[in-house]
């Protein structure tokens, strides 16, 4: 096995394709060499000897010594110098380089092969001693730092108090005697400190370096910043050793860094900084301020050239921007790095869509090139990078986008506001669906208690508004009307900003940008529906957030919750008479009430997604949420009702529940109460009726919730199917229309074990099956999403989670049950559709495996549909 | 295929076997011709005719009325009479008789045969008219009811009108006379009612009465009978017809039921009654007081010696205690049935144990016989059975046994009232875990709310209390101290009565009767013990529950609730200090302070069951089921801690959870908060390692709760095993012992669908799975132990759910679970020991499939015990 790669004078025993072993920048210094552009010759040692080193109690193998001895000697051709060599002197760089870039994490050395002869013979030979002085003391600096583990600040200190001898601000203002001294008084400070010479010897010095590169792939920075990325730990770095070459020796020297496409906006423009007579690290430093990249054509034409035409090169070969590091030594140009360019999502599509019509690309390649979650960022406001921002504290970023309002603490005060044209910010310990209506009309959100699915997070991400959830830094004293962070106190209507991108929470107004949809992101998303093998559907419970899901691309609905239509203003009133009807009579009058309010909200639903399917579930939430939960609010319904206080309570007693998410709701309350369900029933098939009498294409399906035994179904459809069609047909023909097929296809959601488990036996009864993951995730668990943000946390600091699974589904569980319902189902029903209509309907990594399960669908809130579209498309080329 | 099976003169065309198509009484009068026991002649038309005729429209085949035919001709000679013969007359019966008894629900017509000339020939031939013309006007009854189905009370008003008429007061006043005028006038209200006259020709009656017990077989009793006792609607009746003997022929005939031992206290005794001059029906009617059998030994000797000769061979014959019916026809013994006996528990344990210990049955068969759920009866107080009882109200029958006791409110007035020496029951909406010590004091508990796993029910079969628990009618005014019951109402101090088998509430003292084990109980359940492949634990918590459970035959704990320890008075305070710290210091000394007490605890269970393992499980429940819930109790405890009301409502604020049973609780809590877990296993080592310095076999087992990742199982055991072997070493060096083995088994619940998906994984780090099946019941069904009572009473109504799957385990859904789990985690550990903690540990059929599946033991309350050991034990001969 070969430990050693040597690259130089258009050879390279590497290639592009060997990032594993060769780690990113070796692989692609040797993809440069073999292009025959001009990089410096040298060699990269790969990421498996780190591990061997490592393991083996930090011992080098004597076949590495030979190879990187060999290879040193190629690199001493290649430049004409010789490393330690008293006349003309090879200097390295020695650098890590991982399989993927993990920026800043482990270590570097410049200037290695200095020594107190070869300084002199650099000196001569750059007539340019003080170059010379200033790189040998950057070299003792780093290497102390960095394999002696000196600590950075004491030799700092010694230069810091010679410019203050010196009376001098600026490094650059010490002259060549100067530097010379320092370089004096470092080797003292080094030997003081380390009990030992700063070696001499080149050779040494090497093979130190090398070590401490590999020892630095486990220092506690790098290991934090795999452990976040998910980066395998037995991966290793590789370390590249690369002739150095100088952009500091004078005006005819420069260094820069360009990039082959602007990375913001993606506009096919040559981008990039560099500045005369300077060394890479200045440019980051920021001392002087670099110049355009176009400059350079005037300032050195020939090199502009040659760079623009590395520009070319690259891009072709690579087929992506990248981004490149390069260095001028004496008019010479030599690339020092080249990797594909980090770019903005507006880029990203930009640069994919063009790439494809310049013929660089296929449609294919494009597609995977944008990443699905960045996406969303598109489709809502942002805060203006530049605006000033006082954050004041960060909760989770539940859903994102970026409002300011004004602070409100209830649905009805945020309603009051609003309608006075106020923009608000709706801030509670937590939402209920009784806030639907304050909701509504806020901004934003902002909860102290509850997770990534809480109520509030899971209705913002369906309206598109932004909240921030979970914020544990708010004390909110709702009663009193005032927050509580520290010592800071908020009021209300004070004026807040949310960032729910990030979660932070600003004070005041931050200036915001709206979202503005580019042409590219509307070419690149169709292309992306004709590759992915599922569709996209969304879940949306208005006509609003229906049409909002077809713009963006949805061909349908995958999830239409009833429940939402019943508590707006107009409604409430009228269930909470159904739910606390002591009679059979009293509770059908009320339904009776209730059923042209649902037929409306079917109809415009259903004409907003006209041609598409809709799946309308019924009811799924227990009675109880429809009740008044405050004493104010019994009396008001009380009034409303002619009914006694006192009996409105004990119906709220009766029906409380130890733990609702478990409790009497979903079909389990289809069956108890069945006038409800066939009321809704009713509804659809009457709906349906009217708009296809209106020559309208309403393809609405019915979905049972909550089903768990195949019995319940059963017991369901028997009664429901038949009243849908009889009540379609009578409604056809009171409109004098023909009817060409009555059917409505009836499904049921799987969203406990227990349905998945007998998933055959549940085939037999449903035309479709709908994956409610959000529930399956909870009861496969048996995780409560509203208790359990505090363990979860504790799960994730202690690796025992290492996803939150209500966010990304659980493959392990979760997963295996989807799977295996999946499988039960068509094997009783080969044609079963198959959806997802949970929260994970719009994450990628969870719609990359409901695509290996075979799902047809999968549905998401409206502004995630783009998101799950791509990652369809993504999933199925995968 | 044969229709139709000839019993008589000794031989017989079926056999007891053949019950599925001769019923069970068909083929017991096979049997016992075969035997050469005297049964009148006859025949079984069997059971497969009767689906036919009734999927046929009610057609016979031709090929019955030639074998009927065939077989009346037999019957004919076999009792030297003739069918509607003028001289010597044959009379037959016609009854049903299905697979298994269903005693009343289907029809019998007798004296069949009979018409105004055969009457006469019967007069004759017995020389006794008023015989003769009672039987017909008995048969034109019979055959109008059931035939016709005229409505009984038209032809008994007749009868009743002529006995007004004369003067008399009972039928037997009637004479001849008066009877054949009966006879007249019935037949003219037949024409008159039924529009056409009664049949005179004897075939016509056979076959119209063959047709109507066929179709007795779907009238709504039968089917109601059916539904409730889960026998299938396709089985069918057969119909059997018999030549009639009489009994009611004089004073050398009789009737009479016997028993071949005491049915009610299994003694090896003759037993049964009889009538001279009767027929079966009078001893049922109750109009003449029977006599005890006995005295047929000076009134008939001779009959007496040939039935109880029929006693012994019957007896030998099936191996069982049979309940005989006999009729003697002028001295002359007849059989007209034979049937296993029912009995009472006790007698069931006696027979079986009496009948092994004289050979007629081998242990196995012995152990086949008795139900186990009927020995959990012989445990508890019964009421008495002649006592006089109110019954005010019914509820779930949540535990059985039966108790007398003055109604309180609340736990602590149960406490003060027992403190006094009175009895007492505890009424209230619900129980929870806060209640533990008035229910430690109380006789038993009434709720108003909660199934039958509810905490009361739980709670109650753990203590071997009586319950009734979800008890509607009830309307507690706990504030007021008084319950209504419609109109009733019961105030504090009031008498009660609960059967808490039955869910009898009683308003008053009734007399109940102590449980009384025999020997037999003893001897039959070590055999039982001997045969089971499971073992039996009990779930204990407490020395005293401990001592119950190894009396009762358990052999080990398979659940010890570390949490009831923590709810006792003197812990509770300390309990609450823990979790309201603010610091890990001040945790830790509370911590401290109940480490002691936990010690004890678990030095007293373990001492309690030496020798047998005992598996503690560490704390379950949420946190702040440990917090006072009333504003009362929290102004105590802030006075007792020093804090400020304030801040402890905050924190019960904080602790809040939406649905607690899917919250923060089990190796959640053990993860957040490890010092917990780390004080119980410190405790569980030092307690072992004490008992073991003194000579005691103490074993104890750790059992994780609520795992659902493997990795939290990993995390804890690391931590916490460590931990456990250091303290027991540091313990045993303290006393002076050597440690031999200082190895404490870690295991974890099953509880959660997660767990039992990915047991293989969470094998790697367990000794033992323990399936926690209620917690999994409601997690793989999305139902709330506490809040499905209402929507599952629904169900079962409306035959969604044919078992409580709380009560019974569904091997469907839940039993798929299981059985991946248990092979999964044996295909990682084949060692794995398996075991079942939830209230299915007590219940036979679901004992009998975790004998499929591979359990190795199962743990119950101990009262369940010995039933959960007689259903392993019929589980592995099964």
């Amino acid at each position: 096995m070969t430990l050693v790669y040597f690259f130089g004078q258009g050879k390279a025993d590497g290639n592009a394709q060997m990032k594993a072993e060769l780690g990113g920048k070796g692989a692609n210094l040797a993809e440069m060499t073999t292009l025959g552009l001009p990089v410096p010759a040298g060699f990269t040692i790969s990421t498996s000897v780190c591990m061997d080193f490592l393991d083996r109690g930090e011992v080098f193998p004597s076949q590495l010594i030979t190879e990187v001895n060999q290879a040193l000697e190629k690199t001493e051709k290649a430049m004409g110098a010789k490393f330690g060599d008293c006349h003309s002197p090879l200097l390295v760089s020695v650098r890590s380089g991982a399989r993927v870039s993990m920026p800043g994490m482990m270590d570097t050395i410049l200037n290695l092969g200095l020594n107190d002869e070869v300084v002199e013979a650099l000196a001569r030979k750059s007539a340019n001693p003080r170059f010379a002085y200033d790189s040998y003391r950057r070299f003792i600096q780093m290497f102390a730092n960095v394999v002696k583990g000196l600590e950075s600040h004491v030799l700092e200190d010694a230069l810091e108090n010679l410019k203050q001898h010196r009376g001098v601000v600026d490094d650059t203002e010490l002259n060549a005697h100067d530097l010379k001294h320092l370089v004096e008084d470092f080797k003292e400070i080094y030997l003081r400190e380390l009990g030992e010479s700063f070696p001499q010897d080149p050779q040494k010095q090497l093979w130190a370096a090398i070590g401490a590169v590999f020892r630095s792939w486990n220092c506690n920075r790098a290991k934090k910043y795999r452990e976040i990325h998910n980066i395998p730990n037995n991966w290793g770095t590789a370390v590249n050793v690369c002739a150095m070459v100088f952009g500091n020796m004078g005006e005819s020297s420069a260094t820069g860094v360009c990039f082959t496409r602007d990375p913001s906006t993606g506009e096919n423009v040559f981008y990039g900084e560099y500045l005369i007579n300077a060394q890479g690290e200045d440019v980051v430093a920021g001392i002087r301020t670099p110049k355009a990249l176009s400059s350079l054509q005037a300032e050195m034409p020939a090199v502009y050239e040659q760079l623009n035409g590395v520009r070319n090169i690259l891009e072709r070969h690579y087929r992506d921007v990248q981004d490149i590091e390069f260095t001028v030594q004496e008019n010479k140009l030599w690339l020092l790095q080249t990797r594909n360019a980090k770019r903005t999502t507006q880029a990203a599509l930009r640069i994919a869509v063009d790439m494809v019509n310049e013929g660089l690309l296929n449609r294919k390649d494009a597609i995977r090139r944008v990443k699905p979650n960045e996406l969303e960022k598109l489709l809502h406001p942002t805060l203006d990078p530049r605006a000033h921002r006082q954050v004041i504290a960060k909760g989770l970023p539940a859903s994102p986008g970026a409002c300011s309002g004004r602070v409100v603490f209830d649905s009805k005060d945020a309603e009051m506001w609003a309608a006075r044209g106020e923009p608000v910010i709706l801030v509670r310990d937590e939402t209920s669906p009784e806030d639907i209506g304050g909701m509504h009309v806020s901004k934003g959100f902002l909860t102290a208690r509850g997770g990534m699915t809480s109520h509030a997070a899971v209705v913002a991400r369906q309206m598109g508004k932004c909240c921030i959830a979970g914020c544990g830094a708010l004390h909110i004293h709702a009663k009193d009307r005032f927050i509580k962070i520290g010592k800071l106190e908020i009021f209300e209507g004070d004026w807040l900003t949310l960032d729910g991108s990030s979660g932070e929470v600003m004070l005041g107004k931050v200036h915001t940008r709206e979202a503005d949809l580019s042409p590219e992101f509307t070419t690149f998303l169709s292309w992306a529906k004709e590759m992915g093998s599922m569709n996209v559907r969304a879940n949306a419970d208005t006509p609003r957030d229906a049409r909002t899901a077809r713009e963006f691309g949805a061909e349908g609905i995958g999830l239409c919750r009833t429940e939402h239509m019943f508590f707006e203003e107009t409604r409430l009133p009228v269930v909470r008479e159904m739910i606390l009807s002591q009679t059979n009579e009293e509770r059908a009058r009320a339904l009776t009430k209730l059923l042209p309010f649902q037929r409306q909200d079917f109809m415009d639903i259903l004409k907003a997604m006209e041609g598409f399917p809709v799946t309308i579930r019924l009811l799924d939430p227990p009675l109880h949420e429809f009740l008044p939960q405050t004493e104010r609010d019994v009396q008001t319904l009380a009034g409303q009702l002619g009914m006694k206080s006192e009996d409105i309570r004990h119906r709220v007693e009766q029906l409380h529940e130890a733990n609702p998410m478990l409790g009497h709701r979903g079909c389990r309350l289809g069956i108890s109460h069945p006038e409800i369900y066939e009321m809704q029933v009713c509804a659809v098939a009457e709906a349906t009726a009217q708009l296809h009498a209106e020559g309208i294409a309403a393809k609405p399906e019915v979905m049972i919730p909550l089903v768990g035994h195949a019995q319940e179904l059963r017991w369901l459809r028997d009664r429901l199917e038949k009243l849908a069609v009889e009540t379609y047909k009578t409604a056809m023909s009171a409109l004098n229309c023909t009817v060409k097929d009555e059917s409505i296809p009836f499904g049921t959601m799987i969203e406990v074990p227990r349905a998945a488990l007998t998933a055959n036996q549940i085939a037999e009864h449903a035309d479709f099956f709908s994956f409610g993951t959000n529930d399956l995730t909870q009861t496969t668990f048996g995780f409560s999403r509203d208790d359990s943000a505090p363990f979860l946390k504790v799960y994730a600091r202690e690796n025992i989670l290492n996803d939150d699974p209500f966010a990304v589904v659980d493959t392990e569980g979760v997963g295996q049950l989807i799977q295996w319902a999946a499988e039960k189902g068509r094997s009783k029903k080969p044609n079963l559709k198959v959806g997802v209509c949970g929260e994970h309907g719009g994450d990628p990594r969870s719609i990359e495996f409901f695509n290996q399960v075979g799902v047809n669908y999968v549905s998401c809130s409206p502004y995630r549909v783009p998101v799950a579209i791509l990652s369809s498309a993504q999933a199925a080329l995968h």
